[in-house]
């Protein structure tokens, strides 16, 4: 008997910087009505999945950026995404920027069964760019002005997930290109990875030549691996397309636990891949090849955890060999 | 000024359990002869060099499985290897079975100096397969059982390689598919990982359906992303061909730090690949979107060094949201 799930990634397009939450959760809403006809189960939306990605625009006061997060989830203006998700019976994967009660930013996901419980929550622990304005570069990256470090780990939860049972994390956007961030789930069994990211088609940084045409290659890379490595499913969902004149990649995939791309956006558009995914596919990688107790050696890890920058090597004389 | 440093993997074709070293050393100077023609400066054999993959053979005695180690490096029979890196003035890596004078058994590869002198040692850490007589498979896989785990850790040196400095590291095999051993030389900012494997076209592991065409793009999808994560070169030199009616893959290949392939063998035969590398192309990923210091967050990672097997995570209860 197959453990089987019909999961999706709900690619949005362009969000302006002008537009309200509400044509969002519009444009997300007649997302899950198409997953419902198409037999889905779970629908993953992208990393700040409600607003344009606002840490390209920068502000001197971080308080006149307060519009830009949720102060409560849900709120007025996504009460229809947990409304669709009962109507539908579908679970849902939400990235959205949070300001806690008592003044925390976070860049943050939630997974939401169809009931509207929130069954895991995840902080995003790797944030790019910078924290100040860069006058290298052309477009800012802003996350590490507007949002604290996750600090809630990379937590895994065993939760319904359509008619399974399944073992499911998150990571968003940056924290797929960390190997570290993958194998933390993996030691906790993850089968399914639910992954929103933004992400610029052209890298802003400006110091040195990146090859372009690389950028989605290097996404899918990355969850590529990240899968195959852990053994898990990926569902990995892009918001795309050109926000105010800034392009996003788009290209959303769901992978397996083999690293193969079961399903790929196509458009930069609004968008839904769908994949039957067996979770018993995670079994193989996870009892032979990765068989974690077996051939993992924690001993020759040690600077993974004790060290967080690159140190140079010691260097060789002639004569010392 | 590029530091640019013309490297080459050696591909070999198969050893038959019969042939003796000198039919392998004598092929691989002339590989190296080849290498001196195209103006290579290194040269990668591959794991096992010396002999066929003896691991897939069971001994209940181990002492009767001496003859396949090393017991001195050079010895009579690799001398030829280093007077032909004197000769063309080429450094080389090789991988071979070392037995220590105090009995220790190691899957072990070195660096070489021109000069003959061993410049780094490297004993494989991530031993595939098991240690006694497995029935359920066609074809054992007894690295367990021959070789102890590497008591080296994962050293990283700065030291010539060709007319450069570089900062050189290396894994055997299996260890490629583990982004642990990729990112402690990382953190130790190799730029060149020296990497040689004897690989199964077919998983005998036979506990599960294993897709048997996707062997050869796991083996790159690991080497691809271990380079693009950790910012560094990686020669990866194949055995191919079929020894004694066991297959092996080949498909050695050069990959850049952006994780794309420079040059791959084609054959399953001895086959020199080269390239050109820039050494400075080592540190846009360094000092951007791979700038540890400024990205990693070793708290997030307290599993990887704690934890060796995987655990199974929490269950989600209704109503605990």
């Amino acid at each position: 008997m197959p453990r089987l799930v019909t999961l999706a990634a709900a690619q949005l397009g362009p969000i302006q910087k002008a537009e309200g939450r509400d044509v969002a959760v519009g444009r997300m809403v007649r997302l899950m009505e198409r997953a419902h006809k198409r037999g889905v189960e779970v629908v993953v939306f992208p990393e700040l999945a409600l607003t344009t990605f606002f840490p390209r625009w920068y502000e001197e006061d971080i308080s006149r950026a307060d519009h830009w997060y949720e102060h409560a989830m849900p709120s007025n203006e996504t009460a229809p995404l947990f409304e669709a998700a009962r109507k539908y019976g579908i679970g849902f994967h939400l990235g959205y920027a949070e300001k806690t009660p008592d003044g925390h930013r976070y860049n943050t996901a939630i997974y939401v069964h169809p009931s509207g419980e929130v069954v895991l929550k995840y902080r995003k622990v790797h944030l790019p760019g910078h924290r100040d304005f860069d006058p290298i570069r052309k477009v800012q990256h802003l996350e590490k002005r507007y949002f604290e470090v996750g600090n809630l780990g990379f937590p895994v939860i065993r939760a319904p997930v359509g008619g399974q049972e399944a073992n499911i994390g998150m990571m968003i956007c940056n924290d797929r290109r960390w190997p570290e961030a993958w194998r933390e789930m993996g030691l906790q069994q993850v089968e399914i990875v639910m992954l929103g990211y933004n992400t610029p088609s052209l890298n802003m940084d400006n110091r040195g030549f990146e090859a372009h045409h690389l950028r989605v290659e290097h996404s899918h890379l990355s969850i590529r691996s990240g899968c195959y490595q852990n053994a898990c499913f990926g569902v990995a969902t892009a918001k795309g397309g050109t926000e105010d004149g800034h392009e996003l990649f788009g290209h959303s995939i769901i992978v397996n636990p083999q690293g193969e791309i079961m399903a790929q956006a196509t458009s930069w558009g609004d968008e839904l891949i769908t994949a039957d995914c067996d979770l018993d596919d995670c079994n193989l990688g996870r009892t032979t090849i990765f068989n974690f107790a077996a051939h993992r050696r924690t001993e020759a890890y040690q600077r993974i955890t004790t060290q967080t920058g690159s140190e140079a090597p010691p260097v060789w004389k002639p004569g010392q060999g």
